[in-house]
């Protein structure tokens, strides 16, 4: 018997994993790919995940890559790394980010994580414990579910509010969290709604944490992407009221998300985390993880410090331009609004009315049918939690924007009911 | 108040973490740098772990060096990576383990991963449910532990036998199985032993294992460094046997463990693993986790298929002469034996005879004490789970391990007892 099948095998996959990991954006992006159809000989047009780095309008500053190359070329860094990050490069982020906080970061207050994902996780894996809560912004970013939901952890979920520019719902937040809630979760600016908050209302956030006892998890991947009104403040600015974890990387400022780094930071001048031996946790997690690459470790300083000030203007000066273009052409599109301008980030969430549509069940359908007949990929708004909406990115070249609106525009023409 | 103290915040440190994650290789060589004498103005000699690149006799071949720096310079690879990695480098991984096995593994049988460190990991994960248990060699590689341990994952440990070439013992995993043993790992060529399994002795392996209805994960991170009578020969060899989980990375081969990639292979011709959603499972674990950077993916193709044999053969042969120095000096000291000529890895496992010596209680003790005097830095085998033996690697430029083994011979003749 040379295939024994499955029978005789004393193993099996672990199908909890699946039911639990629940929904990933990259998921749903596949699901849509299939969904194209290969007749169409347009080029697909991608608004549907936020990395912008294909086209050639946002490729990264030379500084970046020679920084790579430096860091390579030394063969200082073909080395294992120590578990929390080299030093040179602990030693830059403390100073990039203190730039824009009333305190210094020490480098003991970074640790160097694989992108934004991984300092995610290890945030989440540091605070679950048996019968401890997490709150989430809803909409949000599904990864913190499917690590959540891994590790058991149980997550509720507090409003953002479009009606006022995607406020948090400090009423909700305080109502959903009880003695077993540990930590609120905030991403600013905003993904997926474009938002960017003022100093006023972080400030509330921190006060608001502070009564309740938890800590904030504020996730600035974006951090810096902002082209309207607010500027961007960091959450790290009020950790002397509540204590903070701050997650970044380089991916988005410097749009290299393939590059894999980025960090978990302690902004808490007070101190609180290592007292509550959350520190501890973080390096004990760290310690059964792996680390990002330790030649790219090696560039950190000279990306952080080297990169001029017209390479940053110019890509959001390209994202202010294309956030303009999706506004002002939702704006002509019937069956969607568009509550609010992106201001922040690479995203906006906009609504749609499957009431004035014909045959479109629902934002996965709409998407499904999109893909299918358009080539455009959008994500549906389901992913990040808000049903029968729609997040769509802006980050990409401007004449395919302009061409990807067109088609949607024509889409929910050919979809619209007879009046 | 202002800093408000721990009492009032409801969230904490997750100590189960420390307690869980148990002995890591980082973790007891920390506490030996701890010990070193700040006074002693010798350099600190690394016998500790299995990372030569700093030493410029091992530095990578160029070939590597250029394939990333070309695979940056493309801007093609900025993007992030499909979880499962990038097709050409998948493709290439195929083709280049495919030559030295009896049928084609696929671009769909390989896994990209961040290091053989986040192989490991997906294969416990994938593997691990409530009850299910797996075998682990002793001695061995303590992330399986840590892995195994922090899912709560059942691990019992069968012995290497150092009077057999530390051949593993096959009775004792047929005493060790029962109906919820999943998989048995062999780490080959052998770290921390320096063996290297002969055909003959894999094939009794696959036989035992398909005899019990349990898969093989094989850990060939050392791959190839073999130098002695027995060529390497990957398990995948016995894949129509057993199903095979293959391990691996450049990392050791090409001197480069600091660019964190490496591969999950299924090497299983007969499809088990795809009937028993093994595969499914490894998908779902890596859509939840992070990727290698993608443009170090995009220069793999160009490392695999470009490196030239003179710079294998280079490496391999000072590994041959600094086993060779190892194995000689340590026959001049008297209360240390090695009881096999290392003939592939990095490392050698030797004994020491704690009754020959006056004032060392056990191989922590040792290893202290040899930090404190000497100023170097050797694995106690505690961390490797074989107490009053030491785990040394001969991986570096041979005179500084002419140097070091000069110290272990003063340090061992300093506390011998007297006769």
């Amino acid at each position: 018997m040379e295939n024994g099948g499955a029978k005789k095998w004393g193993f099996s996959g672990n199908n909890e994993i699946n039911s639990t990991s629940g929904i990933t954006i990259r998921g749903v992006l596949n699901t849509l790919m299939e969904s194209l159809n290969p007749e169409d000989e347009r080029p697909v047009i991608p608004l549907g995940h936020g990395d912008p780095s294909v086209f050639p309008c946002f490729r990264t500053t030379q500084i970046a890559e020679d920084a790579i190359v430096d860091s390579l070329r030394s063969a200082k860094f073909n080395c294992y790394s120590p578990t929390v990050g080299i030093l040179p490069a602990r030693r830059a982020v403390a100073e990039y980010l203190s730039r824009d906080l009333p305190y210094k970061l020490s480098p003991d207050d970074i640790f160097l994580t694989i992108g934004c994902t991984q300092a995610i996780e290890i945030a989440l894996m540091a605070l679950a414990r048996p019968g401890a809560n997490i709150l989430f912004p809803k909409p949000g970013f599904p990864n913190y579910e499917a690590s959540a939901g891994f590790r058991k952890f149980e997550y509720r979920h507090f409003d953002l509010l479009p009606e006022k520019g995607w406020e948090v719902d400090l009423d909700a937040v305080e109502a959903l969290a009880d003695e077993n809630t540990v930590g609120m979760v905030i991403i600013n600016p905003g993904n997926p709604c474009g938002n960017v908050y003022t100093y006023e209302h972080l400030k509330k956030v921190a006060e608001t944490a502070k009564k309740l006892g938890i800590l904030v998890i504020a996730d600035e991947v974006y951090g810096h992407l902002t082209f309207g009104s607010n500027p961007f403040v960091p959450m790290g600015v009020f950790g002397s009221i509540v204590p903070v974890l701050t997650l970044g990387s380089i991916s988005k400022r410097w749009i290299v998300p393939g590059w894999r780094i980025g960090w978990l930071v302690t902004s808490d001048p007070n101190g609180i985390l290592k007292e509550t031996k959350v520190v501890d946790t973080i390096k004990s997690c760290l310690n059964i993880s792996g680390d990002p690459a330790t030649f790219i470790q090696g560039a950190i300083p000279q990306i952080l410090e080297k990169t001029k000030e017209d390479f940053f203007s110019k890509i959001v000066s390209i994202l202010r331009q294309s956030a303009e273009i999706l506004y002002d052409q939702i704006k002509e599109i019937d069956c969607i609004i568009c509550p609010q301008k992106p201001e922040g980030s690479m995203f906006a969430m906009v609504k749609f009315s499957s009431t004035l549509m014909e045959d479109i069940n629902d934002d996965m359908d709409f998407c499904i049918k999109l893909a299918k007949e358009e080539s455009l990929i959008i994500l549906p708004g389901t992913a990040v939690g808000l049903r029968n909406w729609l997040r769509i990115t802006f980050a990409i070249e401007p004449s395919s924007l302009q061409d990807g609106l067109g088609r949607l525009k024509a889409f929910c023409q050919r979809h619209a009911k007879q009046q």
